[in-house]
């Protein structure tokens, strides 16, 4: 394009228009060719996003430049929400397991099983653990005394009051998220504190079933028909083997303590019974629910430990993706970036699969910081020095444009979960999210919601929204949420052949969707 | 950089310390080699800085991620802050003229002379003006009574206490600014009425001239040699002529209320008698103040009005230009976007200088918005379509590829204003500022302060800070901030000879700035 100067209001005209043509086709979704009737959708959707526009610059404010947990009930009542909670999203690309299911379904259906005892530790976080009678107390200055939660419940006087209480301590959500976590380390000590409030109502055997069907459930019905679930499968390895009773667990560093899968009689399970049990129940319910394309799992570590015990989870990893090759997708390494190990500390581990000759896709959290110029921020480098198949989150991304171009070429796409950064303080507005400015460049990436059901979210329409309507802002359209739905079957664990299967069912859902829309209200 | 599949740590090594490197030659002032005693004084400037990391990275906050009123006795404190004071920063080439003078000085100084006459409108703003008797009052809704500050300050029980609410009402700042300024709206309404507010004691001719000095003292201070003033010089044209008494400036928009220069006998000045002034006053400045390169002024007016009025600022433009060539830079629209025109709405008008074939250079304010999508966000491609000189914000410009790859190749810079963008609401940790991106990517650009006495800060040093340590991250050193220097002169108005024996006047005090750095503490 010429900008040279011009005299006339033509030429200045034609090179603004060149331009602006130039950033549409590089946008996300830009080089997408909508069909008639997509074009049709494309201006309904564009009428109900831009009255939302309008009237939120009328107010000055727009959901996601407010947190969340105050945007959410406003975000509900958005026209352009509700379509999006029709849009068929394709998959869920990054999720953890134990954040799936709303919590409200664990305090209404978990804790109203029998056999359920809880006790209070001294901070106020409750422990919760199954078994036939009381279990032992090993350590009274964690939990002091177990109480049969049935019986608790029948001496209360306000039981609905209680329930809620346990629901506070299940997620982050609060009324003045700003007051309650004044910087990242107070919301990551109680974001880490969540996991083992509910490690033992999860971890039960019974409860861990339903909880991945019900799982499966809210993002179906949130239109996802793919889920790969970040999860550690809780091996007795991950405990550090400190333990010395497999019933209890409460000696390790808050952020790896975590449970094996266990029954009434205080038997265990092993990671690959876990992992088959996911396929079972993947399996169950994709009979049951028409167009479910099934789950992978990536086995994940946390990066608080040192290398020798990540060296235990890669062999893990390898043998798991050996034995369950289409279910066992690849490896991460999950927790907080800012205070756990960088790759490259963990460099000469990760090299171990490669280095065998064995293909251990990894799909590594990395520049989930603010921090320029730490070692956290140079993981987005190391994740790709090191052949990511994806990366999590890389938030730090945009301030690497070396990184990115060469990221780039590789077809490395990024798993934005805008709620999580903004819940766990990385931004405050979503419209300066920094995928804002890939997303302009056109950089591959997928939206995710990382823990929903911690940050009082469900499925990925929230996410979805956030993305639509603040870091696309206005001109985001129909063109990028079909493209972000296409990336995350794209850039999917899915074999070849599944993919294209799983896009042609996604495609008929989509064309019927369309059709809905174009069609008008209702 | 060939970053295939390797099979051993020297490759993934090699492949990273290329990358690494890449994006070290990539960043603005990479490209800088720096001399041996540079290179010492980087060290110990690097140590500093590494020290205040460490120690925000224990507390998890750092001040850029704080708000700059919380924040600014923080920065005081650092070390790196003191050698910042110390560094000759070249120029400021995005301040507005009513900002550039600490509002203890209008209180101190310039409410105590003689003739001073004040009232409250009724949301208790105070109104100046100079006169030898009682100023009309001819709208009493506006402005009820006219009384003299000496006689008033005389039966104060508690003239300190006083002087407070006035110094609270020349600035932004407050203790909470999360809960005083709940969104953009409340803190731009404020922002303009402390221009209102001080209008009529800074355009008092005697006030207005040591203003002008004291402007210049504050910056010289801050090792700054050289000035760019938006101004917008207040003729009467900019008062939409409805005023029925010169003396009394009530009946416009409170955005357009503004001042003619004037007399205590109620003579007033016009815009030429203001340039000539401004001149003059740097003349004489400079002759006490060695090394002082002077000022030059961007005549501007406010992007409220309509295109007919902008017509008339635009010939105004012309005539100052052609009759002040080396003192009139160019011309720029002020005020808020979101709400204001935007540069397309003009652009028939912006265009009539051109088209006579008048050189008239243009520093247009764009993109300082959070709304992607908007007039105001595509106020960045239509600063470049429009040829503008420098682009002053940009904050928008990273979510515009396409503008920005062009506006590079035509060598435009942003003028990042770090402290103005946070205090407005732009962003509030400014680790996320959108110039990390750019400096990431050795976009051009200078820093600046915009209007440092209005956001409680002082020349360019506080900016300066948050451009180091939170923009630039920990990848920022003396190359940057030597890059951020020599960008303000390179960048300037001045004219080829000008910025020649600027570099020259600046290198010289850059070389004893690097001496003492790096002889150490002291
Ligand atoms: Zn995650
Ligand atoms: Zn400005």
């Amino acid at each position: 394009v010429a900008l040279s100067s011009f005299c006339s209001a033509t030429s200045g005209d034609e090179a603004r228009n060149r331009l602006l043509m130039r950033e549409k086709m590089m946008r996300l979704g830009g080089q997408l060719v909508l069909k008639p009737e997509e074009e049709l959708a494309n201006q309904r959707l564009g009428a109900l996003k831009e009255a939302e526009m309008q009237e939120a610059l009328r107010t000055g404010s727009i959901p996601p430049s407010m947190h969340f947990f105050q945007a959410k009930s406003l975000i509900e009542k958005s026209a352009v929400f509700n379509i999006l909670k029709k849009m068929p999203k394709g998959a869920a690309l990054h999720v953890h397991d134990f954040s799936i299911v709303s919590v409200d379904w664990l305090v209404r259906n978990a804790t109203y099983r029998p056999h359920c005892y809880f006790c209070l530790t001294p901070r106020g976080t409750p422990q919760f653990r199954f078994a036939r009678s009381t279990p032992p107390t090993l350590n009274t200055t964690e939990c002091p005394e177990w109480v049969l939660l049935e019986k608790f419940r029948k001496g209360l006087p306000n039981i609905t009051e209680f329930d809620h209480s346990l629901l506070r301590n299940f997620t982050l959500m609060t009324e003045n998220p700003q007051a309650t976590y004044a910087n990242q380390d107070v919301v990551w000590a109680k974001f880490e504190t969540i996991f083992v409030a509910i490690g033992g109502l999860v971890s039960y055997a019974p409860v861990f079933r339903d909880y991945i069907s019900q799982g499966l459930e809210e993002f179906y019905q949130d239109n996802v028909l793919y889920l790969e679930l970040r999860t550690m499968l809780y091996p007795v390895s991950t405990l550090l083997g400190i333990l010395d009773d497999p019933l209890f667990l409460g000696y390790v560093h808050t952020s790896l303590r975590s449970a094996q899968v266990y029954e009434l009689n205080g038997s265990v399970y092993s990671p690959e019974w876990s992992v088959r049990l996911y396929e079972e129940v993947a399996r169950n319910f994709a009979k049951e629910h028409p167009g479910f394309l099934g789950i992978k799992l990536i086995y994940s570590d946390h990066r608080s430990k040192d290398a020798s015990a990540v060296t235990k989870s890669i062999q893990t990893a390898m043998e798991l993706r050996a034995k369950f090759p289409g279910m066992v997708a690849g490896f991460d390494l999950v927790g907080r970036e800012d205070t756990g190990h960088s790759l490259y500390e963990y460099k000469e581990v990760l090299m171990i699969p490669a280095s065998r000759g064995f293909e251990l896709p990894y799909f590594f959290h990395a520049g989930e910081t603010d921090w320029q110029g730490t070692s956290a921020d140079r993981n987005v480098l190391d994740a790709l020095i090191l052949n990511s198949t994806r990366i999590g989150h890389g938030f730090a991304l945009s301030k690497h444009p070396a990184v990115w171009a060469e990221a780039r070429k590789k077809d490395i796409p990024i798993e934005v979960c805008p709620i999580s950064n903004q819940v766990l303080k990385l931004v405050s507005d979503l419209r300066n999210h920094p995928a804002a400015v890939l997303m302009a460049a056109g950089y591959p990436m997928v939206i995710s919601s990382d823990d929903p059901a911690t940050f009082g979210a469900k499925g990925l329409s929230y996410d979805f929204y956030e993305a639509f309507m603040g870091i696309g802002g206005m001109t985001a359209d129909l063109r990028t949420l079909k493209q972000l739905a296409m990336n995350s079957i794209r850039y999917s664990a899915l074999s070849e052949p599944e993919k294209q299967f799983a896009m042609a069912t996604w495609a008929e859902r989509w064309q019927k969707f369309v059709a809905q829309l174009a069609r008008g209200p209702k």
